[in-house]
């Protein structure tokens, strides 16, 4: 593992760079207000995207993705048996598959459904402080499902209890994003408050993250935090240039595929916590 | 009710305001070309946006929305009966709801769609000349079903009438947007005509229409007029940097964003007709 | 059929001015992903895109389009009876049709489900080389189902192939695109590299041909090969300001909106091969 700033920096580097040179097919089954940014995201950063979600299909295609990466938005009940098939699936192949447990407090139905997802051994689950709470409570018994608002720091426990109970590598976005094993606990804190106003950034990063998971699969904590650390990275280089959220949403693209080695290097911000 | 241009401006100042402060939560149901664009309006608005569209789901989750937009413009037959459960949740729960009858004409089972979805009582429908005048003339029993193009002035009396019929706040999009109660009517006329040239500009601002309504429901009519208008100004500033429809795009959302009291105050255009 | 570079550029302009004059409703039945840029698209282009795939509506409304472009990138099971009705309406009225065959070979329901749509008589279909290789070894009777990468010139075998059996005109997008009917073939070499690094381009430059062959059925090979040269020409445009392939994307539509005659008949790149 990584110990030092410096350290974390070269580690998220070269596996930017092993994004770009792998080219790793990346199956996302999203919801529908994310797919544009999100398959973008991953062009941008060098990776190859397939929206594809039909259950006829997942046999043939699933087991031939690099990575897969789930994310609940739009949830309806027909939806859910490609994803829990499809989570099946990379898990079988050796896959990594990454959870993005969008608004899980927002009813029963969505938390029952994101509960049986994270029983599916996802590599990963990425959320907000709110939506990994809930989905913490949940895997303990517990339903509250109120999707109040919480600070990323507040979620620290819930992340590692969760973690734990999955054995999935927990990440909680925030003016911190926290990163947890269940064990270790690491902060990156890059990107700017206005990535918050472009609708589906959070769903971008979790794809980004199966990005950089299926790089080096053996190293699922440092590839979370690294994936995570460069979108905010790419968020502050556009920042400089944007005039407010859309032109922010281009430049941060722009700037993800531009990306180079000494920015990366000097840019990192990781650390323990 | 706003008598002068500078009472309107202030009305639609006080409101814009009132969005940032309380950053209403709107729930939408909309087609898939519009979900991006109106996820993002809603942001750049200060509102937030939650595209949920599962029959499972609603029940727990519209009673708790601050507002319901609902689009028909990628209708299919499974997605109806939650159209209509949602918005008889949101009319149950005393939340007001906002219809957008995109494409009323096109077809006989379109205009059912919406005569039905008329029928539960929608506190504001926003359409252009042809989709009012498809449903004016279906809510009065003939069924013509023509997607011709009509100017907005030409469609007042539909909108009265629908109004009349429906009690519902209609407003018509078009070089003068028209707002009427069944009474009263006040044209709107800011905006630029490069707008019509990116889709799903007209989805966008009923979304706003639904965001305003929810800070004020018992004034519903300055609210519509008052989001059409302020879309319209975000749009004349952003064209004084356009390039083309996709830079329009991205400066109207960052003009929304940043809009100030000032611009508000000496831009709004709307009148009594 | 045009024989010099010069006659090319005039009909890829007589072409595009078609377009903006008449304004050819075209209807969409596309993949998710595509929804966004496909519609803008062909606004800038001055088409009137309509994103509508309900079984129920497509009688009333397909046999009044313009021309139809069908997608299957996020294909699933129950979409795939609309496609195949709104094709067979389109054919039977008379209406141009356009196949893009998104990742043909990605799995066996997909290219049964391609086979089938090629059967009812697309005017034309568009793909890149991995996905008309696989189609064409599916028509003739085999099927590889692999989506491996193929350079477009290694496809035009399989092209000319495909045209013959399909008896429509086929398109491989590439670094040079190349358009055959089975007998002539042409390569356009309009383009930057860097389209290919945004999200459907390649679904969007189908639905300009779809826009195209509909102001002249009888010359649709001209109509193809003219709509993949003025789309790379606004990428080829739009590069110039571009920052990246997010900011490349908004000045490749603002591009094709502004297009003159004079960067039209100065940049088509189309000749015989």
């Amino acid at each position: 593992m990584a110990d030092s700033a410096a350290d974390w920096a070269g580690v998220a580097w070269t596996l930017l760079a092993g994004v770009r040179r792998r080219s790793p097919l990346v199956q996302c089954i999203t919801n529908f207000v994310s797919m544009d940014l999100m398959a973008n995201t991953l062009l941008a950063a060098g990776a190859s995207p397939a929206m594809l979600h039909s259950l006829q299909e997942l046999p043939d295609f699933t087991p031939n993705a690099d990575a897969l990466c789930v994310n609940v938005g739009t949830l309806t009940a027909d939806w859910l048996p490609a994803m829990k098939l499809a989570a099946e699936l990379a898990a079988r192949s050796g896959r990594p598959w990454v959870l993005d447990p969008v608004a899980a407090g927002a009813s029963g139905f969505r938390l029952n459904a994101c509960r049986e997802l994270v029983g599916l051994k996802p590599t990963v689950i990425r959320g907000n402080g709110s939506e990994i709470i809930a989905l913490a409570d949940a895997s303990m018994g517990s339903t509250k499902g109120v999707d109040s608002s919480h600070d990323s720091k507040d979620a620290v426990e819930a992340a590692k209890s969760l973690a734990q109970v999955s054995e999935a590598i927990v990440a909680v976005s925030g003016a911190i994003d926290i990163i947890t094993d269940g064990q270790r606990v690491v902060g990156a804190s890059n990107g700017v408050p206005m990535m918050q106003k472009i609708t589906a950034t959070g769903c971008s990063v979790t794809a980004l993250i199966s990005a950089f998971v299926s790089v080096d699969p053996s190293r699922a904590f440092e590839a979370t935090a690294s994936a995570l650390s460069i979108f905010g990275i790419a968020g502050e280089i556009g920042m400089e240039m944007a005039k407010g959220p859309a032109s922010l949403r281009m430049h941060l693209i722009d700037s993800l595929y531009g990306l180079d080695q000494a920015a990366v290097l000097s840019c990192v911000k990781i650390s323990s916590m």
